[in-house]
């Protein structure tokens, strides 16, 4: 654990099938007006919007609408919660959906009350919120982006053509999140898988950074067999209870603060995923994929250590060989892994085309912290072999 | 993750050298009398006393002193704990020691305000508090318990000849704790290598307990994994940093409720060392490492395949044969490291002799979980397989 650290996690989470009813001791906590955030209205399909609805109704709770978060949730969109939140004088936000959904919520909690232009103040200036942050519950239904279970939250502004995401300290963690496995069941394979890569992600971009033999390498080795094992269960058999239910938690403990502790991280996957998300709106899951292995090609030769242990202890490669023929091996078994799921492993795939190539380069931050600084020829490098 | 689980760990982590000055801006949220808690008065040798009473006092606290408190704290400490902290108005009980310095002020904590006999509601009838809690704040001098970021709490009733842990809520868990791993240097070896071994039993009495293929049955193989070898790089060099701060950094997450999420447990190990450490107050990791070989191969039977996979995963046995002969060699692997360590590998060593057996025996508590539940004679048994 080489660096020094504070860590500091109080989310309750209620885990398992039927743990939603957990949330009538949850209400009894807060006022009487509650904001419910949704997505696009699959939640009243699959019925999980009137078991919502019924607990907060038999609660006495006063429910003020917020649906339609879009799945990179906009700026307008944020103004648009927050001038409810303060109309209403509301008192929870309650988010049922995926990390979109929960990012959204988390960046109206903080917004409701600030003074200042939300958008400027936290994701250009990153500054931290000096005002009254209001309470967040989290009810997911779709596997992957941790949001549940962090402070982290992404909002994109397309006149700007910029999607940025902000990691917000503990007061800005919801207060509780119910992870009912069941309630994925009914997600899109497509949208599975994606969240699958990105939980995986989530632990490569905290793993290939920081040289050090830390304790969180090993734990994110776990994670990551953990979620290659339960992915192929999950494939053969989407409503195994055990693999997404393996799944859900692995991918919450992927990206709540847990991994890098001790660690320095670039999140130069997401930086460029997100790059590529602003200018195509495309999944974000699939903007990772796409990107991850031209630019894991191209940073290897500044970890090769590191890339050899991921393939001798992530993927079981035990053949003989140079550190740098055992490390591409890993990759190659990456590669093969996002056959098997079916995610994007192109950027055409997801409608970017050579022209815009200039235009995401730009978008994309560049942070310290990994193994090597990308310069912006090398971006553009990049993106191109990822077309 | 087969069972439906609740989780939450709100305690906020201060890592790293230098940590210590983090209690400055902690103890501001807390009032002006704050009971100082420690044990035989080695932070008095080693300088940490000193440093935190430095900083105390520059936060113009009133400093009740409570030293004294002993490896396997008493009920009669309890009473007199209480006493003190009634008596001065306590609002902050900060804990400067290792687990049993820990389990004690969290004892105290629910016993101040608590109107019947805390041994009886808390340890006799497992009763929760229904008074209000004191806060506890933690700086730990010794790796091993993981009492610094959970809720349990042991205490030694002589009189009763019993040694009984509770494990409370998460509101009876340290408000914030100071992890330094410098401030472990100067632990005795004997105590190093018995709190290594303590926190490597943790995860065993977790792992071996429910036959479902568990995300945290991965992370605890990562856990074990690290915990070996950083022991055998701290056995070489005690002042190894990186080995210290991962051992300890283990240590914590091996026993604060992260792992037993969605498992079964009947901490049989910890059950039949609590009785042998009423009995002769020999150090509490030492009864552990005492018992485990005898007790291990007693229910192997009943767990063979996870036994195989224990001995896959964490120690590396690669050669063919049944599931029970790598088992077998599993536990040989874990005896040879227990040698290494040179933690006790036989009771006699720790002053028990055949005619306490019986009464031992009578002490240890069996519980539901595990892969087989323990009848007297086979107690008996495994007793006497340990002199």
């Amino acid at each position: 654990m080489e660096g020094n650290f504070t860590y500091c996690n109080p989310t309750k989470i209620y885990f398992g099938e039927g743990a939603l009813e957990n949330l009538t001791d949850e209400l009894k906590k807060y006022g009487k007006v509650v904001q419910l955030i949704y997505g696009g209205g699959s939640i009243k399909k699959n019925g999980i919007y009137e078991k919502v609805v019924n607990i907060l109704k038999k609660c006495e709770k006063n429910i003020v609408e917020d649906g339609g978060v879009m799945p990179n949730p906009t700026n307008e969109k944020l103004i648009h919660g927050v001038q409810i939140a303060r109309k209403n004088h509301v008192d929870l936000l309650l988010a049922v959906g995926g990390g979109s959904v929960c990012d959204y919520a988390k960046a109206v909690s903080v917004s409701v009350h600030c003074k200042e232009d939300p958008w400027k103040k936290y994701y250009i200036d990153f500054e931290e919120p000096d005002c009254p942050i209001l309470p967040v519950g989290c009810v997911l239904t779709m596997v992957g982006t941790g949001s549940e279970m962090n402070a982290g939250s992404v909002i994109t502004n397309h006149a700007e053509k910029l999607k940025i995401g902000h990691v917000f300290g503990s007061e800005v963690m919801p207060k509780f999140t119910v992870l009912d496995p069941t309630f994925t069941y009914t997600v899109p394979l497509r949208q599975m898988v994606a969240g699958i890569y990105d939980a995986f992600n989530h632990i490569c971009e905290q793993y290939f950074s920081g040289e050090d033999d830390n304790v969180s390498d090993d734990l994110s080795e776990a994670l990551m067999r953990s979620i290659v094992k339960n992915s192929r269960k999950a494939l053969k058999d989407p409503l195994n209870y055990e693999a997404r239910s393996n799944i859900m938690w692995a991918a919450t403990w992927a990206l709540n603060t847990f991994l890098s502790r001790g660690k320095t991280t670039d999140w130069e996957v997401h930086m460029l995923g997100q790059a590529v998300g602003a200018y195509t709106d495309a999944t974000h899951g699939m903007t990772l994929s796409a990107v991850s292995l031209p630019y894991y090609r191209h940073i290897l030769p500044y970890g090769v250590k590191k890339f050899a242990r991921f393939a001798r202890e992530v993927w079981g490669i035990s053949e003989e060989g140079t550190e740098e023929t055992i490390a591409n091996k890993g990759l190659e078994a990456l590669d093969n892994w996002m056959k098997e799921l079916g995610v994007a492993r192109d950027l055409t795939s997801l409608g970017v085309t050579e022209n815009m190539i200039e235009g995401i380069a730009d978008a994309t931050r560049v942070m310290d912290g990994g193994y090597h600084v990308l310069t912006r020829p090398e971006i553009v490098e990049i993106l191109k072999e990822s077309l």
